[in-house]
C-alpha cells in the first residue's frame, strides 16, 4: 500500500496557463519570440514611489509586522476608498498576501466544507483553487459571450441556491471576461444576498482599468450592503506590482473580519518591506492612472480591432480590466494554444493564450474561447493580433481540415 | 436570520499570544518598559548580504516569480542543504510565502477534512490554525516538562493512530520547547512512519540554533524515509527576516510534490523582491551563524539561570530553537502573564511570556506554564529575567494568598 495522497490534493485543478510553460519554453529555445497574451503581468513600470520608499527603508531587523498589516497602509488605503466612494475605517480593513489571500480568506470566513458559492461564468481559475483548499464547493451561473458576458439574470441565480448557499462571488471589472457590472446589475446581487442571506465576495482588483467613460461602482458603495459585502483587493494590477503579493480584504462586518483575523494571525503576517513600498505607491498623483488607462485603452482597441479581423470569430468590445474572451472559428482552445507554441510562427514569432475552458466549471464550455491579456506595448501587440489571425487560419487549414 | 460565519472561522483559535498585546499597548503607554520575551522575534540584524541585494534589484516592473520559486533561490538552498547532509535538487523544492504557508501545503496535500495528524505537544499554536483552515484534525500525543518534552515512546505514538492518521508533524528543534531530537528518537518517528504509512512533516526551520555540542538531525537524512518526509522550512529565524515571508516545502516524493505544486499556482507566487533578497541572505559566511550561535548560547544559559532562581519552578536545559517552557508556581499562565502586564512592575519594567495551555491540544494541560523566548540582548535578558522572578514572588503573594 502506497502513501495516500488528499482527494483535494488530487482535485486542486492545474493552471491550465501554466501547464503551457513547457511548450513557450521550446519555442523560446527555437528562437521563436513568444508574444505572452497568456497571463496578467502588466509591463507598466512598478512607480518609482514603490521602488524608493523600499530603498529607503533602514530598519535592522526586517521583522514580523501586523497580522491585519501595517496601520500606515490601512490608512493610506482608507483615503484611497475614499476617492472610490467607498467610506471605511483601517479596523475594517485586513491586509493579505496578494489578493489571493483576500479571496481565501473571505471564503474560509464564511463557507465550511461542503458549502456552496455561486459565481458567474466564465471566472477566474484561481477561484476554483481557492475553493479546493476549503473543500468548497463552486457553482456556476454562466454569462454568454454574445452579451459581452452581461451578469445572469436574477432568475439564474436564484435557481441555484439552496441551503448550502453562503456567497455570491464575482469579478468586478471582470477578469477573464472585461465586463464592467452596472450598478443595476450590482443592485440585482444585492437583492440576491438580503433574499437569501448571502455573503457576497467581490474581487474589485482591477477597478482602475475602465474604458469608454464607463464607470465602476464597488459593492461597498450600495446601500444596505454593509453585513453581506466583502471586497477583495489587491496592488498587484492597479500599481503594476503582482510579485508583491500585497492584497487586503475589506469588510463592514464586524463578526466577519473578527474571524478573517484569526486566519491571519495563524499565518502571523503578510510581508513586511513590500508592504512599506506599497505605502509608497498610495502617494503617486492622480496622473500615474490617467497615464495609464490612456495606454490600456489603446491596447484594449487593438487586441477588439484584431480579433475583428479574423473571420467567425465573436467578440463584444471588453469595457475593463485588460483581458478579453473571443469565441475563435477553432475546435479547441487547448489545442489551439498548444499548437500555436509547438507548430506555429509568423516573421519568427508566434502568440500564446489562455484557452478559456479552464475558466468554466460547466463541463464542455469555453471550448471554442480564449482569454487575451493586453499587457504588451502597442506595437509588440498589433504584431501579436496579426500572427494569431495568421494562426487562426493554418490552424483551419492544417489541423482541422 | 443572521448571516453565518463559517464554523471554521469560529473555531479557528485565536493567537494566545496577541490577545495579550493590548494589555503590553496600555503598559507602554504608562511609561512601562515591557521586555517581549513572548515572541520569536530575533533582534539579530538581518544580514547585510539580504539588504545589498535588495537594494540593488533594477528590474522596472515588480513582476510575478515561478510559483515555485526563483531557480537561483532553489539552487541556493539546494548548496545550502547538502551542508546538513540532505541531498536535493531544486525540482525538490517548492518556495512558499513563510513556513507558515509551506506547512499548510503539506497539510492541505496529505489530508482531506477530518483525516488526523498526529503531533507531540505542547506544539507551536498555529499547527491549529493551518489544521482548521482545511478540517484537519490535530492529535496531541503528549511529552513532559520532567524529561525536557524528549519524544514521546513509539507506543504513545501508536497508539492514537486511526484509519483518518496520514501524517506525523514534529518541530526540531523545537517550537515552544527547545526540544533537539536525537537521533535515535526520529529513527522510532520513521519506523512509525513506515509501519503505519504516514507523512512526516517535519519543521525545521531552527535547525541553526543548537547548543551545547549537540547535533540537529534532518528527518530527511535518515535512510529509506524519502517517501514519507516532507520539510517544512524558512529564512524567518536563520537570517533574522520573519517579516520577509519566505519560506519553502523539500520533499522527494514526486506526487506529493506536484500536488503540492498546485496548490502554489493557486495562489501565483511567494513574494518576489524578498526572494531576491533571501538569494542574498544565502551568501552569508558560516561565521554569520557561528556568531549568531554563540550570542544564543549565552541568552539560553541566562534564561535557564533566571528560571532556576524561581524557586518551585520546573525546567530542563532547552538545547535548541530560542524558546523554553518553564513550569512556573503559578495557578493559571494566561492570567498571570495579563497580570504581569498590567499590575506589575520592577524598575519601571515587566517581562511579557506567552501562557503555555494554548500550546497544548489537551484541555486543561499546561496551565502553571509559560513559553519563553530569547531573543534580547544579554544585559536586557538578565534584567528581564529578574523582573520576571520578583513578579512571580509578587503574584504569589499578593493574587494567590
Amino acid at each position: 500500500m502506497g502513501l495516500s495522497l488528499s482527494r483535494r490534493g488530487l482535485s486542486i485543478p492545474a493552471s491550465p496557463i501554466r501547464k503551457l510553460v513547457p511548450f513557450a519554453d521550446e519555442a523560446k529555445s527555437r528562437g521563436t519570440k513568444v508574444y505572452h497574451l497568456n497571463i496578467g503581468q502588466p509591463d507598466i513600470a512598478t512607480p518609482d514611489e514603490m521602488w524608493e520608499r523600499i530603498k529607503k527603508y533602514d530598519e535592522k531587523v526586517l521583522a514580523y509586522g501586523p497580522s491585519n498589516g501595517l496601520l500606515e497602509f490601512r490608512q493610506g488605503l482608507c483615503r484611497y476608498y475614499a476617492r472610490h466612494g467607498v467610506n471605511v475605517s483601517p479596523a475594517e480593513i485586513i491586509v493579505t498576501t496578494g489578493g489571493s489571500e483576500a479571496l481565501l480568506f473571505a471564503m474560509l470566513a464564511t463557507c465550511d466544507a461542503g458549502d456552496e458559492v455561486l459565481v458567474p461564468e466564465p471566472f477566474y481559475t484561481n477561484y476554483n483553487g481557492f475553493a479546493v483548499y476549503g473543500d468548497i464547493k463552486m457553482v456556476p451561473v454562466t454569462a454568454q459571450a454574445e452579451d459581452g458576458f452581461r451578469l445572469p439574470d436574477k432568475a439564474h441565480f436564484a435557481e441555484k441556491v439552496t441551503p448550502r448557499t453562503k456567497a455570491i462571488l464575482l469579478s468586478n471589472p471582470g477578469n477573464p471576461t472585461g465586463v464592467v457590472y452596472t450598478r443595476a446589475e450590482l443592485v440585482t446581487v444585492a437583492e440576491l444576498a438580503r433574499e437569501y442571506n448571502l455573503y457576497i465576495i467581490a474581487d474589485e482588483v482591477y477597478r482602475e482599468f475602465v474604458y469608454d467613460g464607463e464607470r465602476y461602482t464597488s459593492i461597498m458603495s450600495l446601500p444596505s450592503i454593509d453585513q453581506h459585502a466583502v471586497i477583495a483587493d489587491s496592488i498587484s494590477k492597479r500599481f503594476s506590482a503582482c510579485g508583491a503579493r500585497i492584497g487586503n480584504v475589506v469588510s463592514k462586518n464586524r463578526q466577519l473580519m473578527d474571524s478573517i483575523m484569526k486566519f491571519a494571525q495563524a499565518r502571523l503576517c503578510p510581508p513586511t518591506l513590500e508592504q512599506v513600498g506599497a505605502i509608497g505607491a498610495l502617494s503617486v498623483p492622480d496622473s500615474y492612472f490617467t497615464g495609464v488607462l490612456t495606454e490600456y485603452q489603446e491596447r484594449r482597441d487593438i487586441v477588439y480591432n484584431g480579433i475583428q479581423q479574423i473571420k467567425g470569430a465573436v467578440c463584444r468590445p471588453p469595457k475593463g480590466a485588460f483581458y478579453v474572451i473571443a469565441k475563435l472559428p477553432i475546435d479547441d482552445g487547448d489545442a489551439f494554444a498548444e499548437w500555436m507554441l509547438r507548430s506555429f510562427s509568423l516573421d519568427g514569432a508566434t502568440t500564446m493564450v489562455a484557452p478559456a475552458a479552464g475558466f468554466y466549471a460547466t463541463p464542455g464550455l469555453g471550448r471554442d474561447e480564449v482569454r487575451l491579456a493586453y499587457v504588451l506595448n502597442a506595437t509588440e501587440l498589433r504584431h501579436a493580433m496579426q500572427v494569431l489571425a495568421a494562426g487562426v487560419k493554418e490552424y483551419q487549414a492544417t489541423v482541422m481540415r
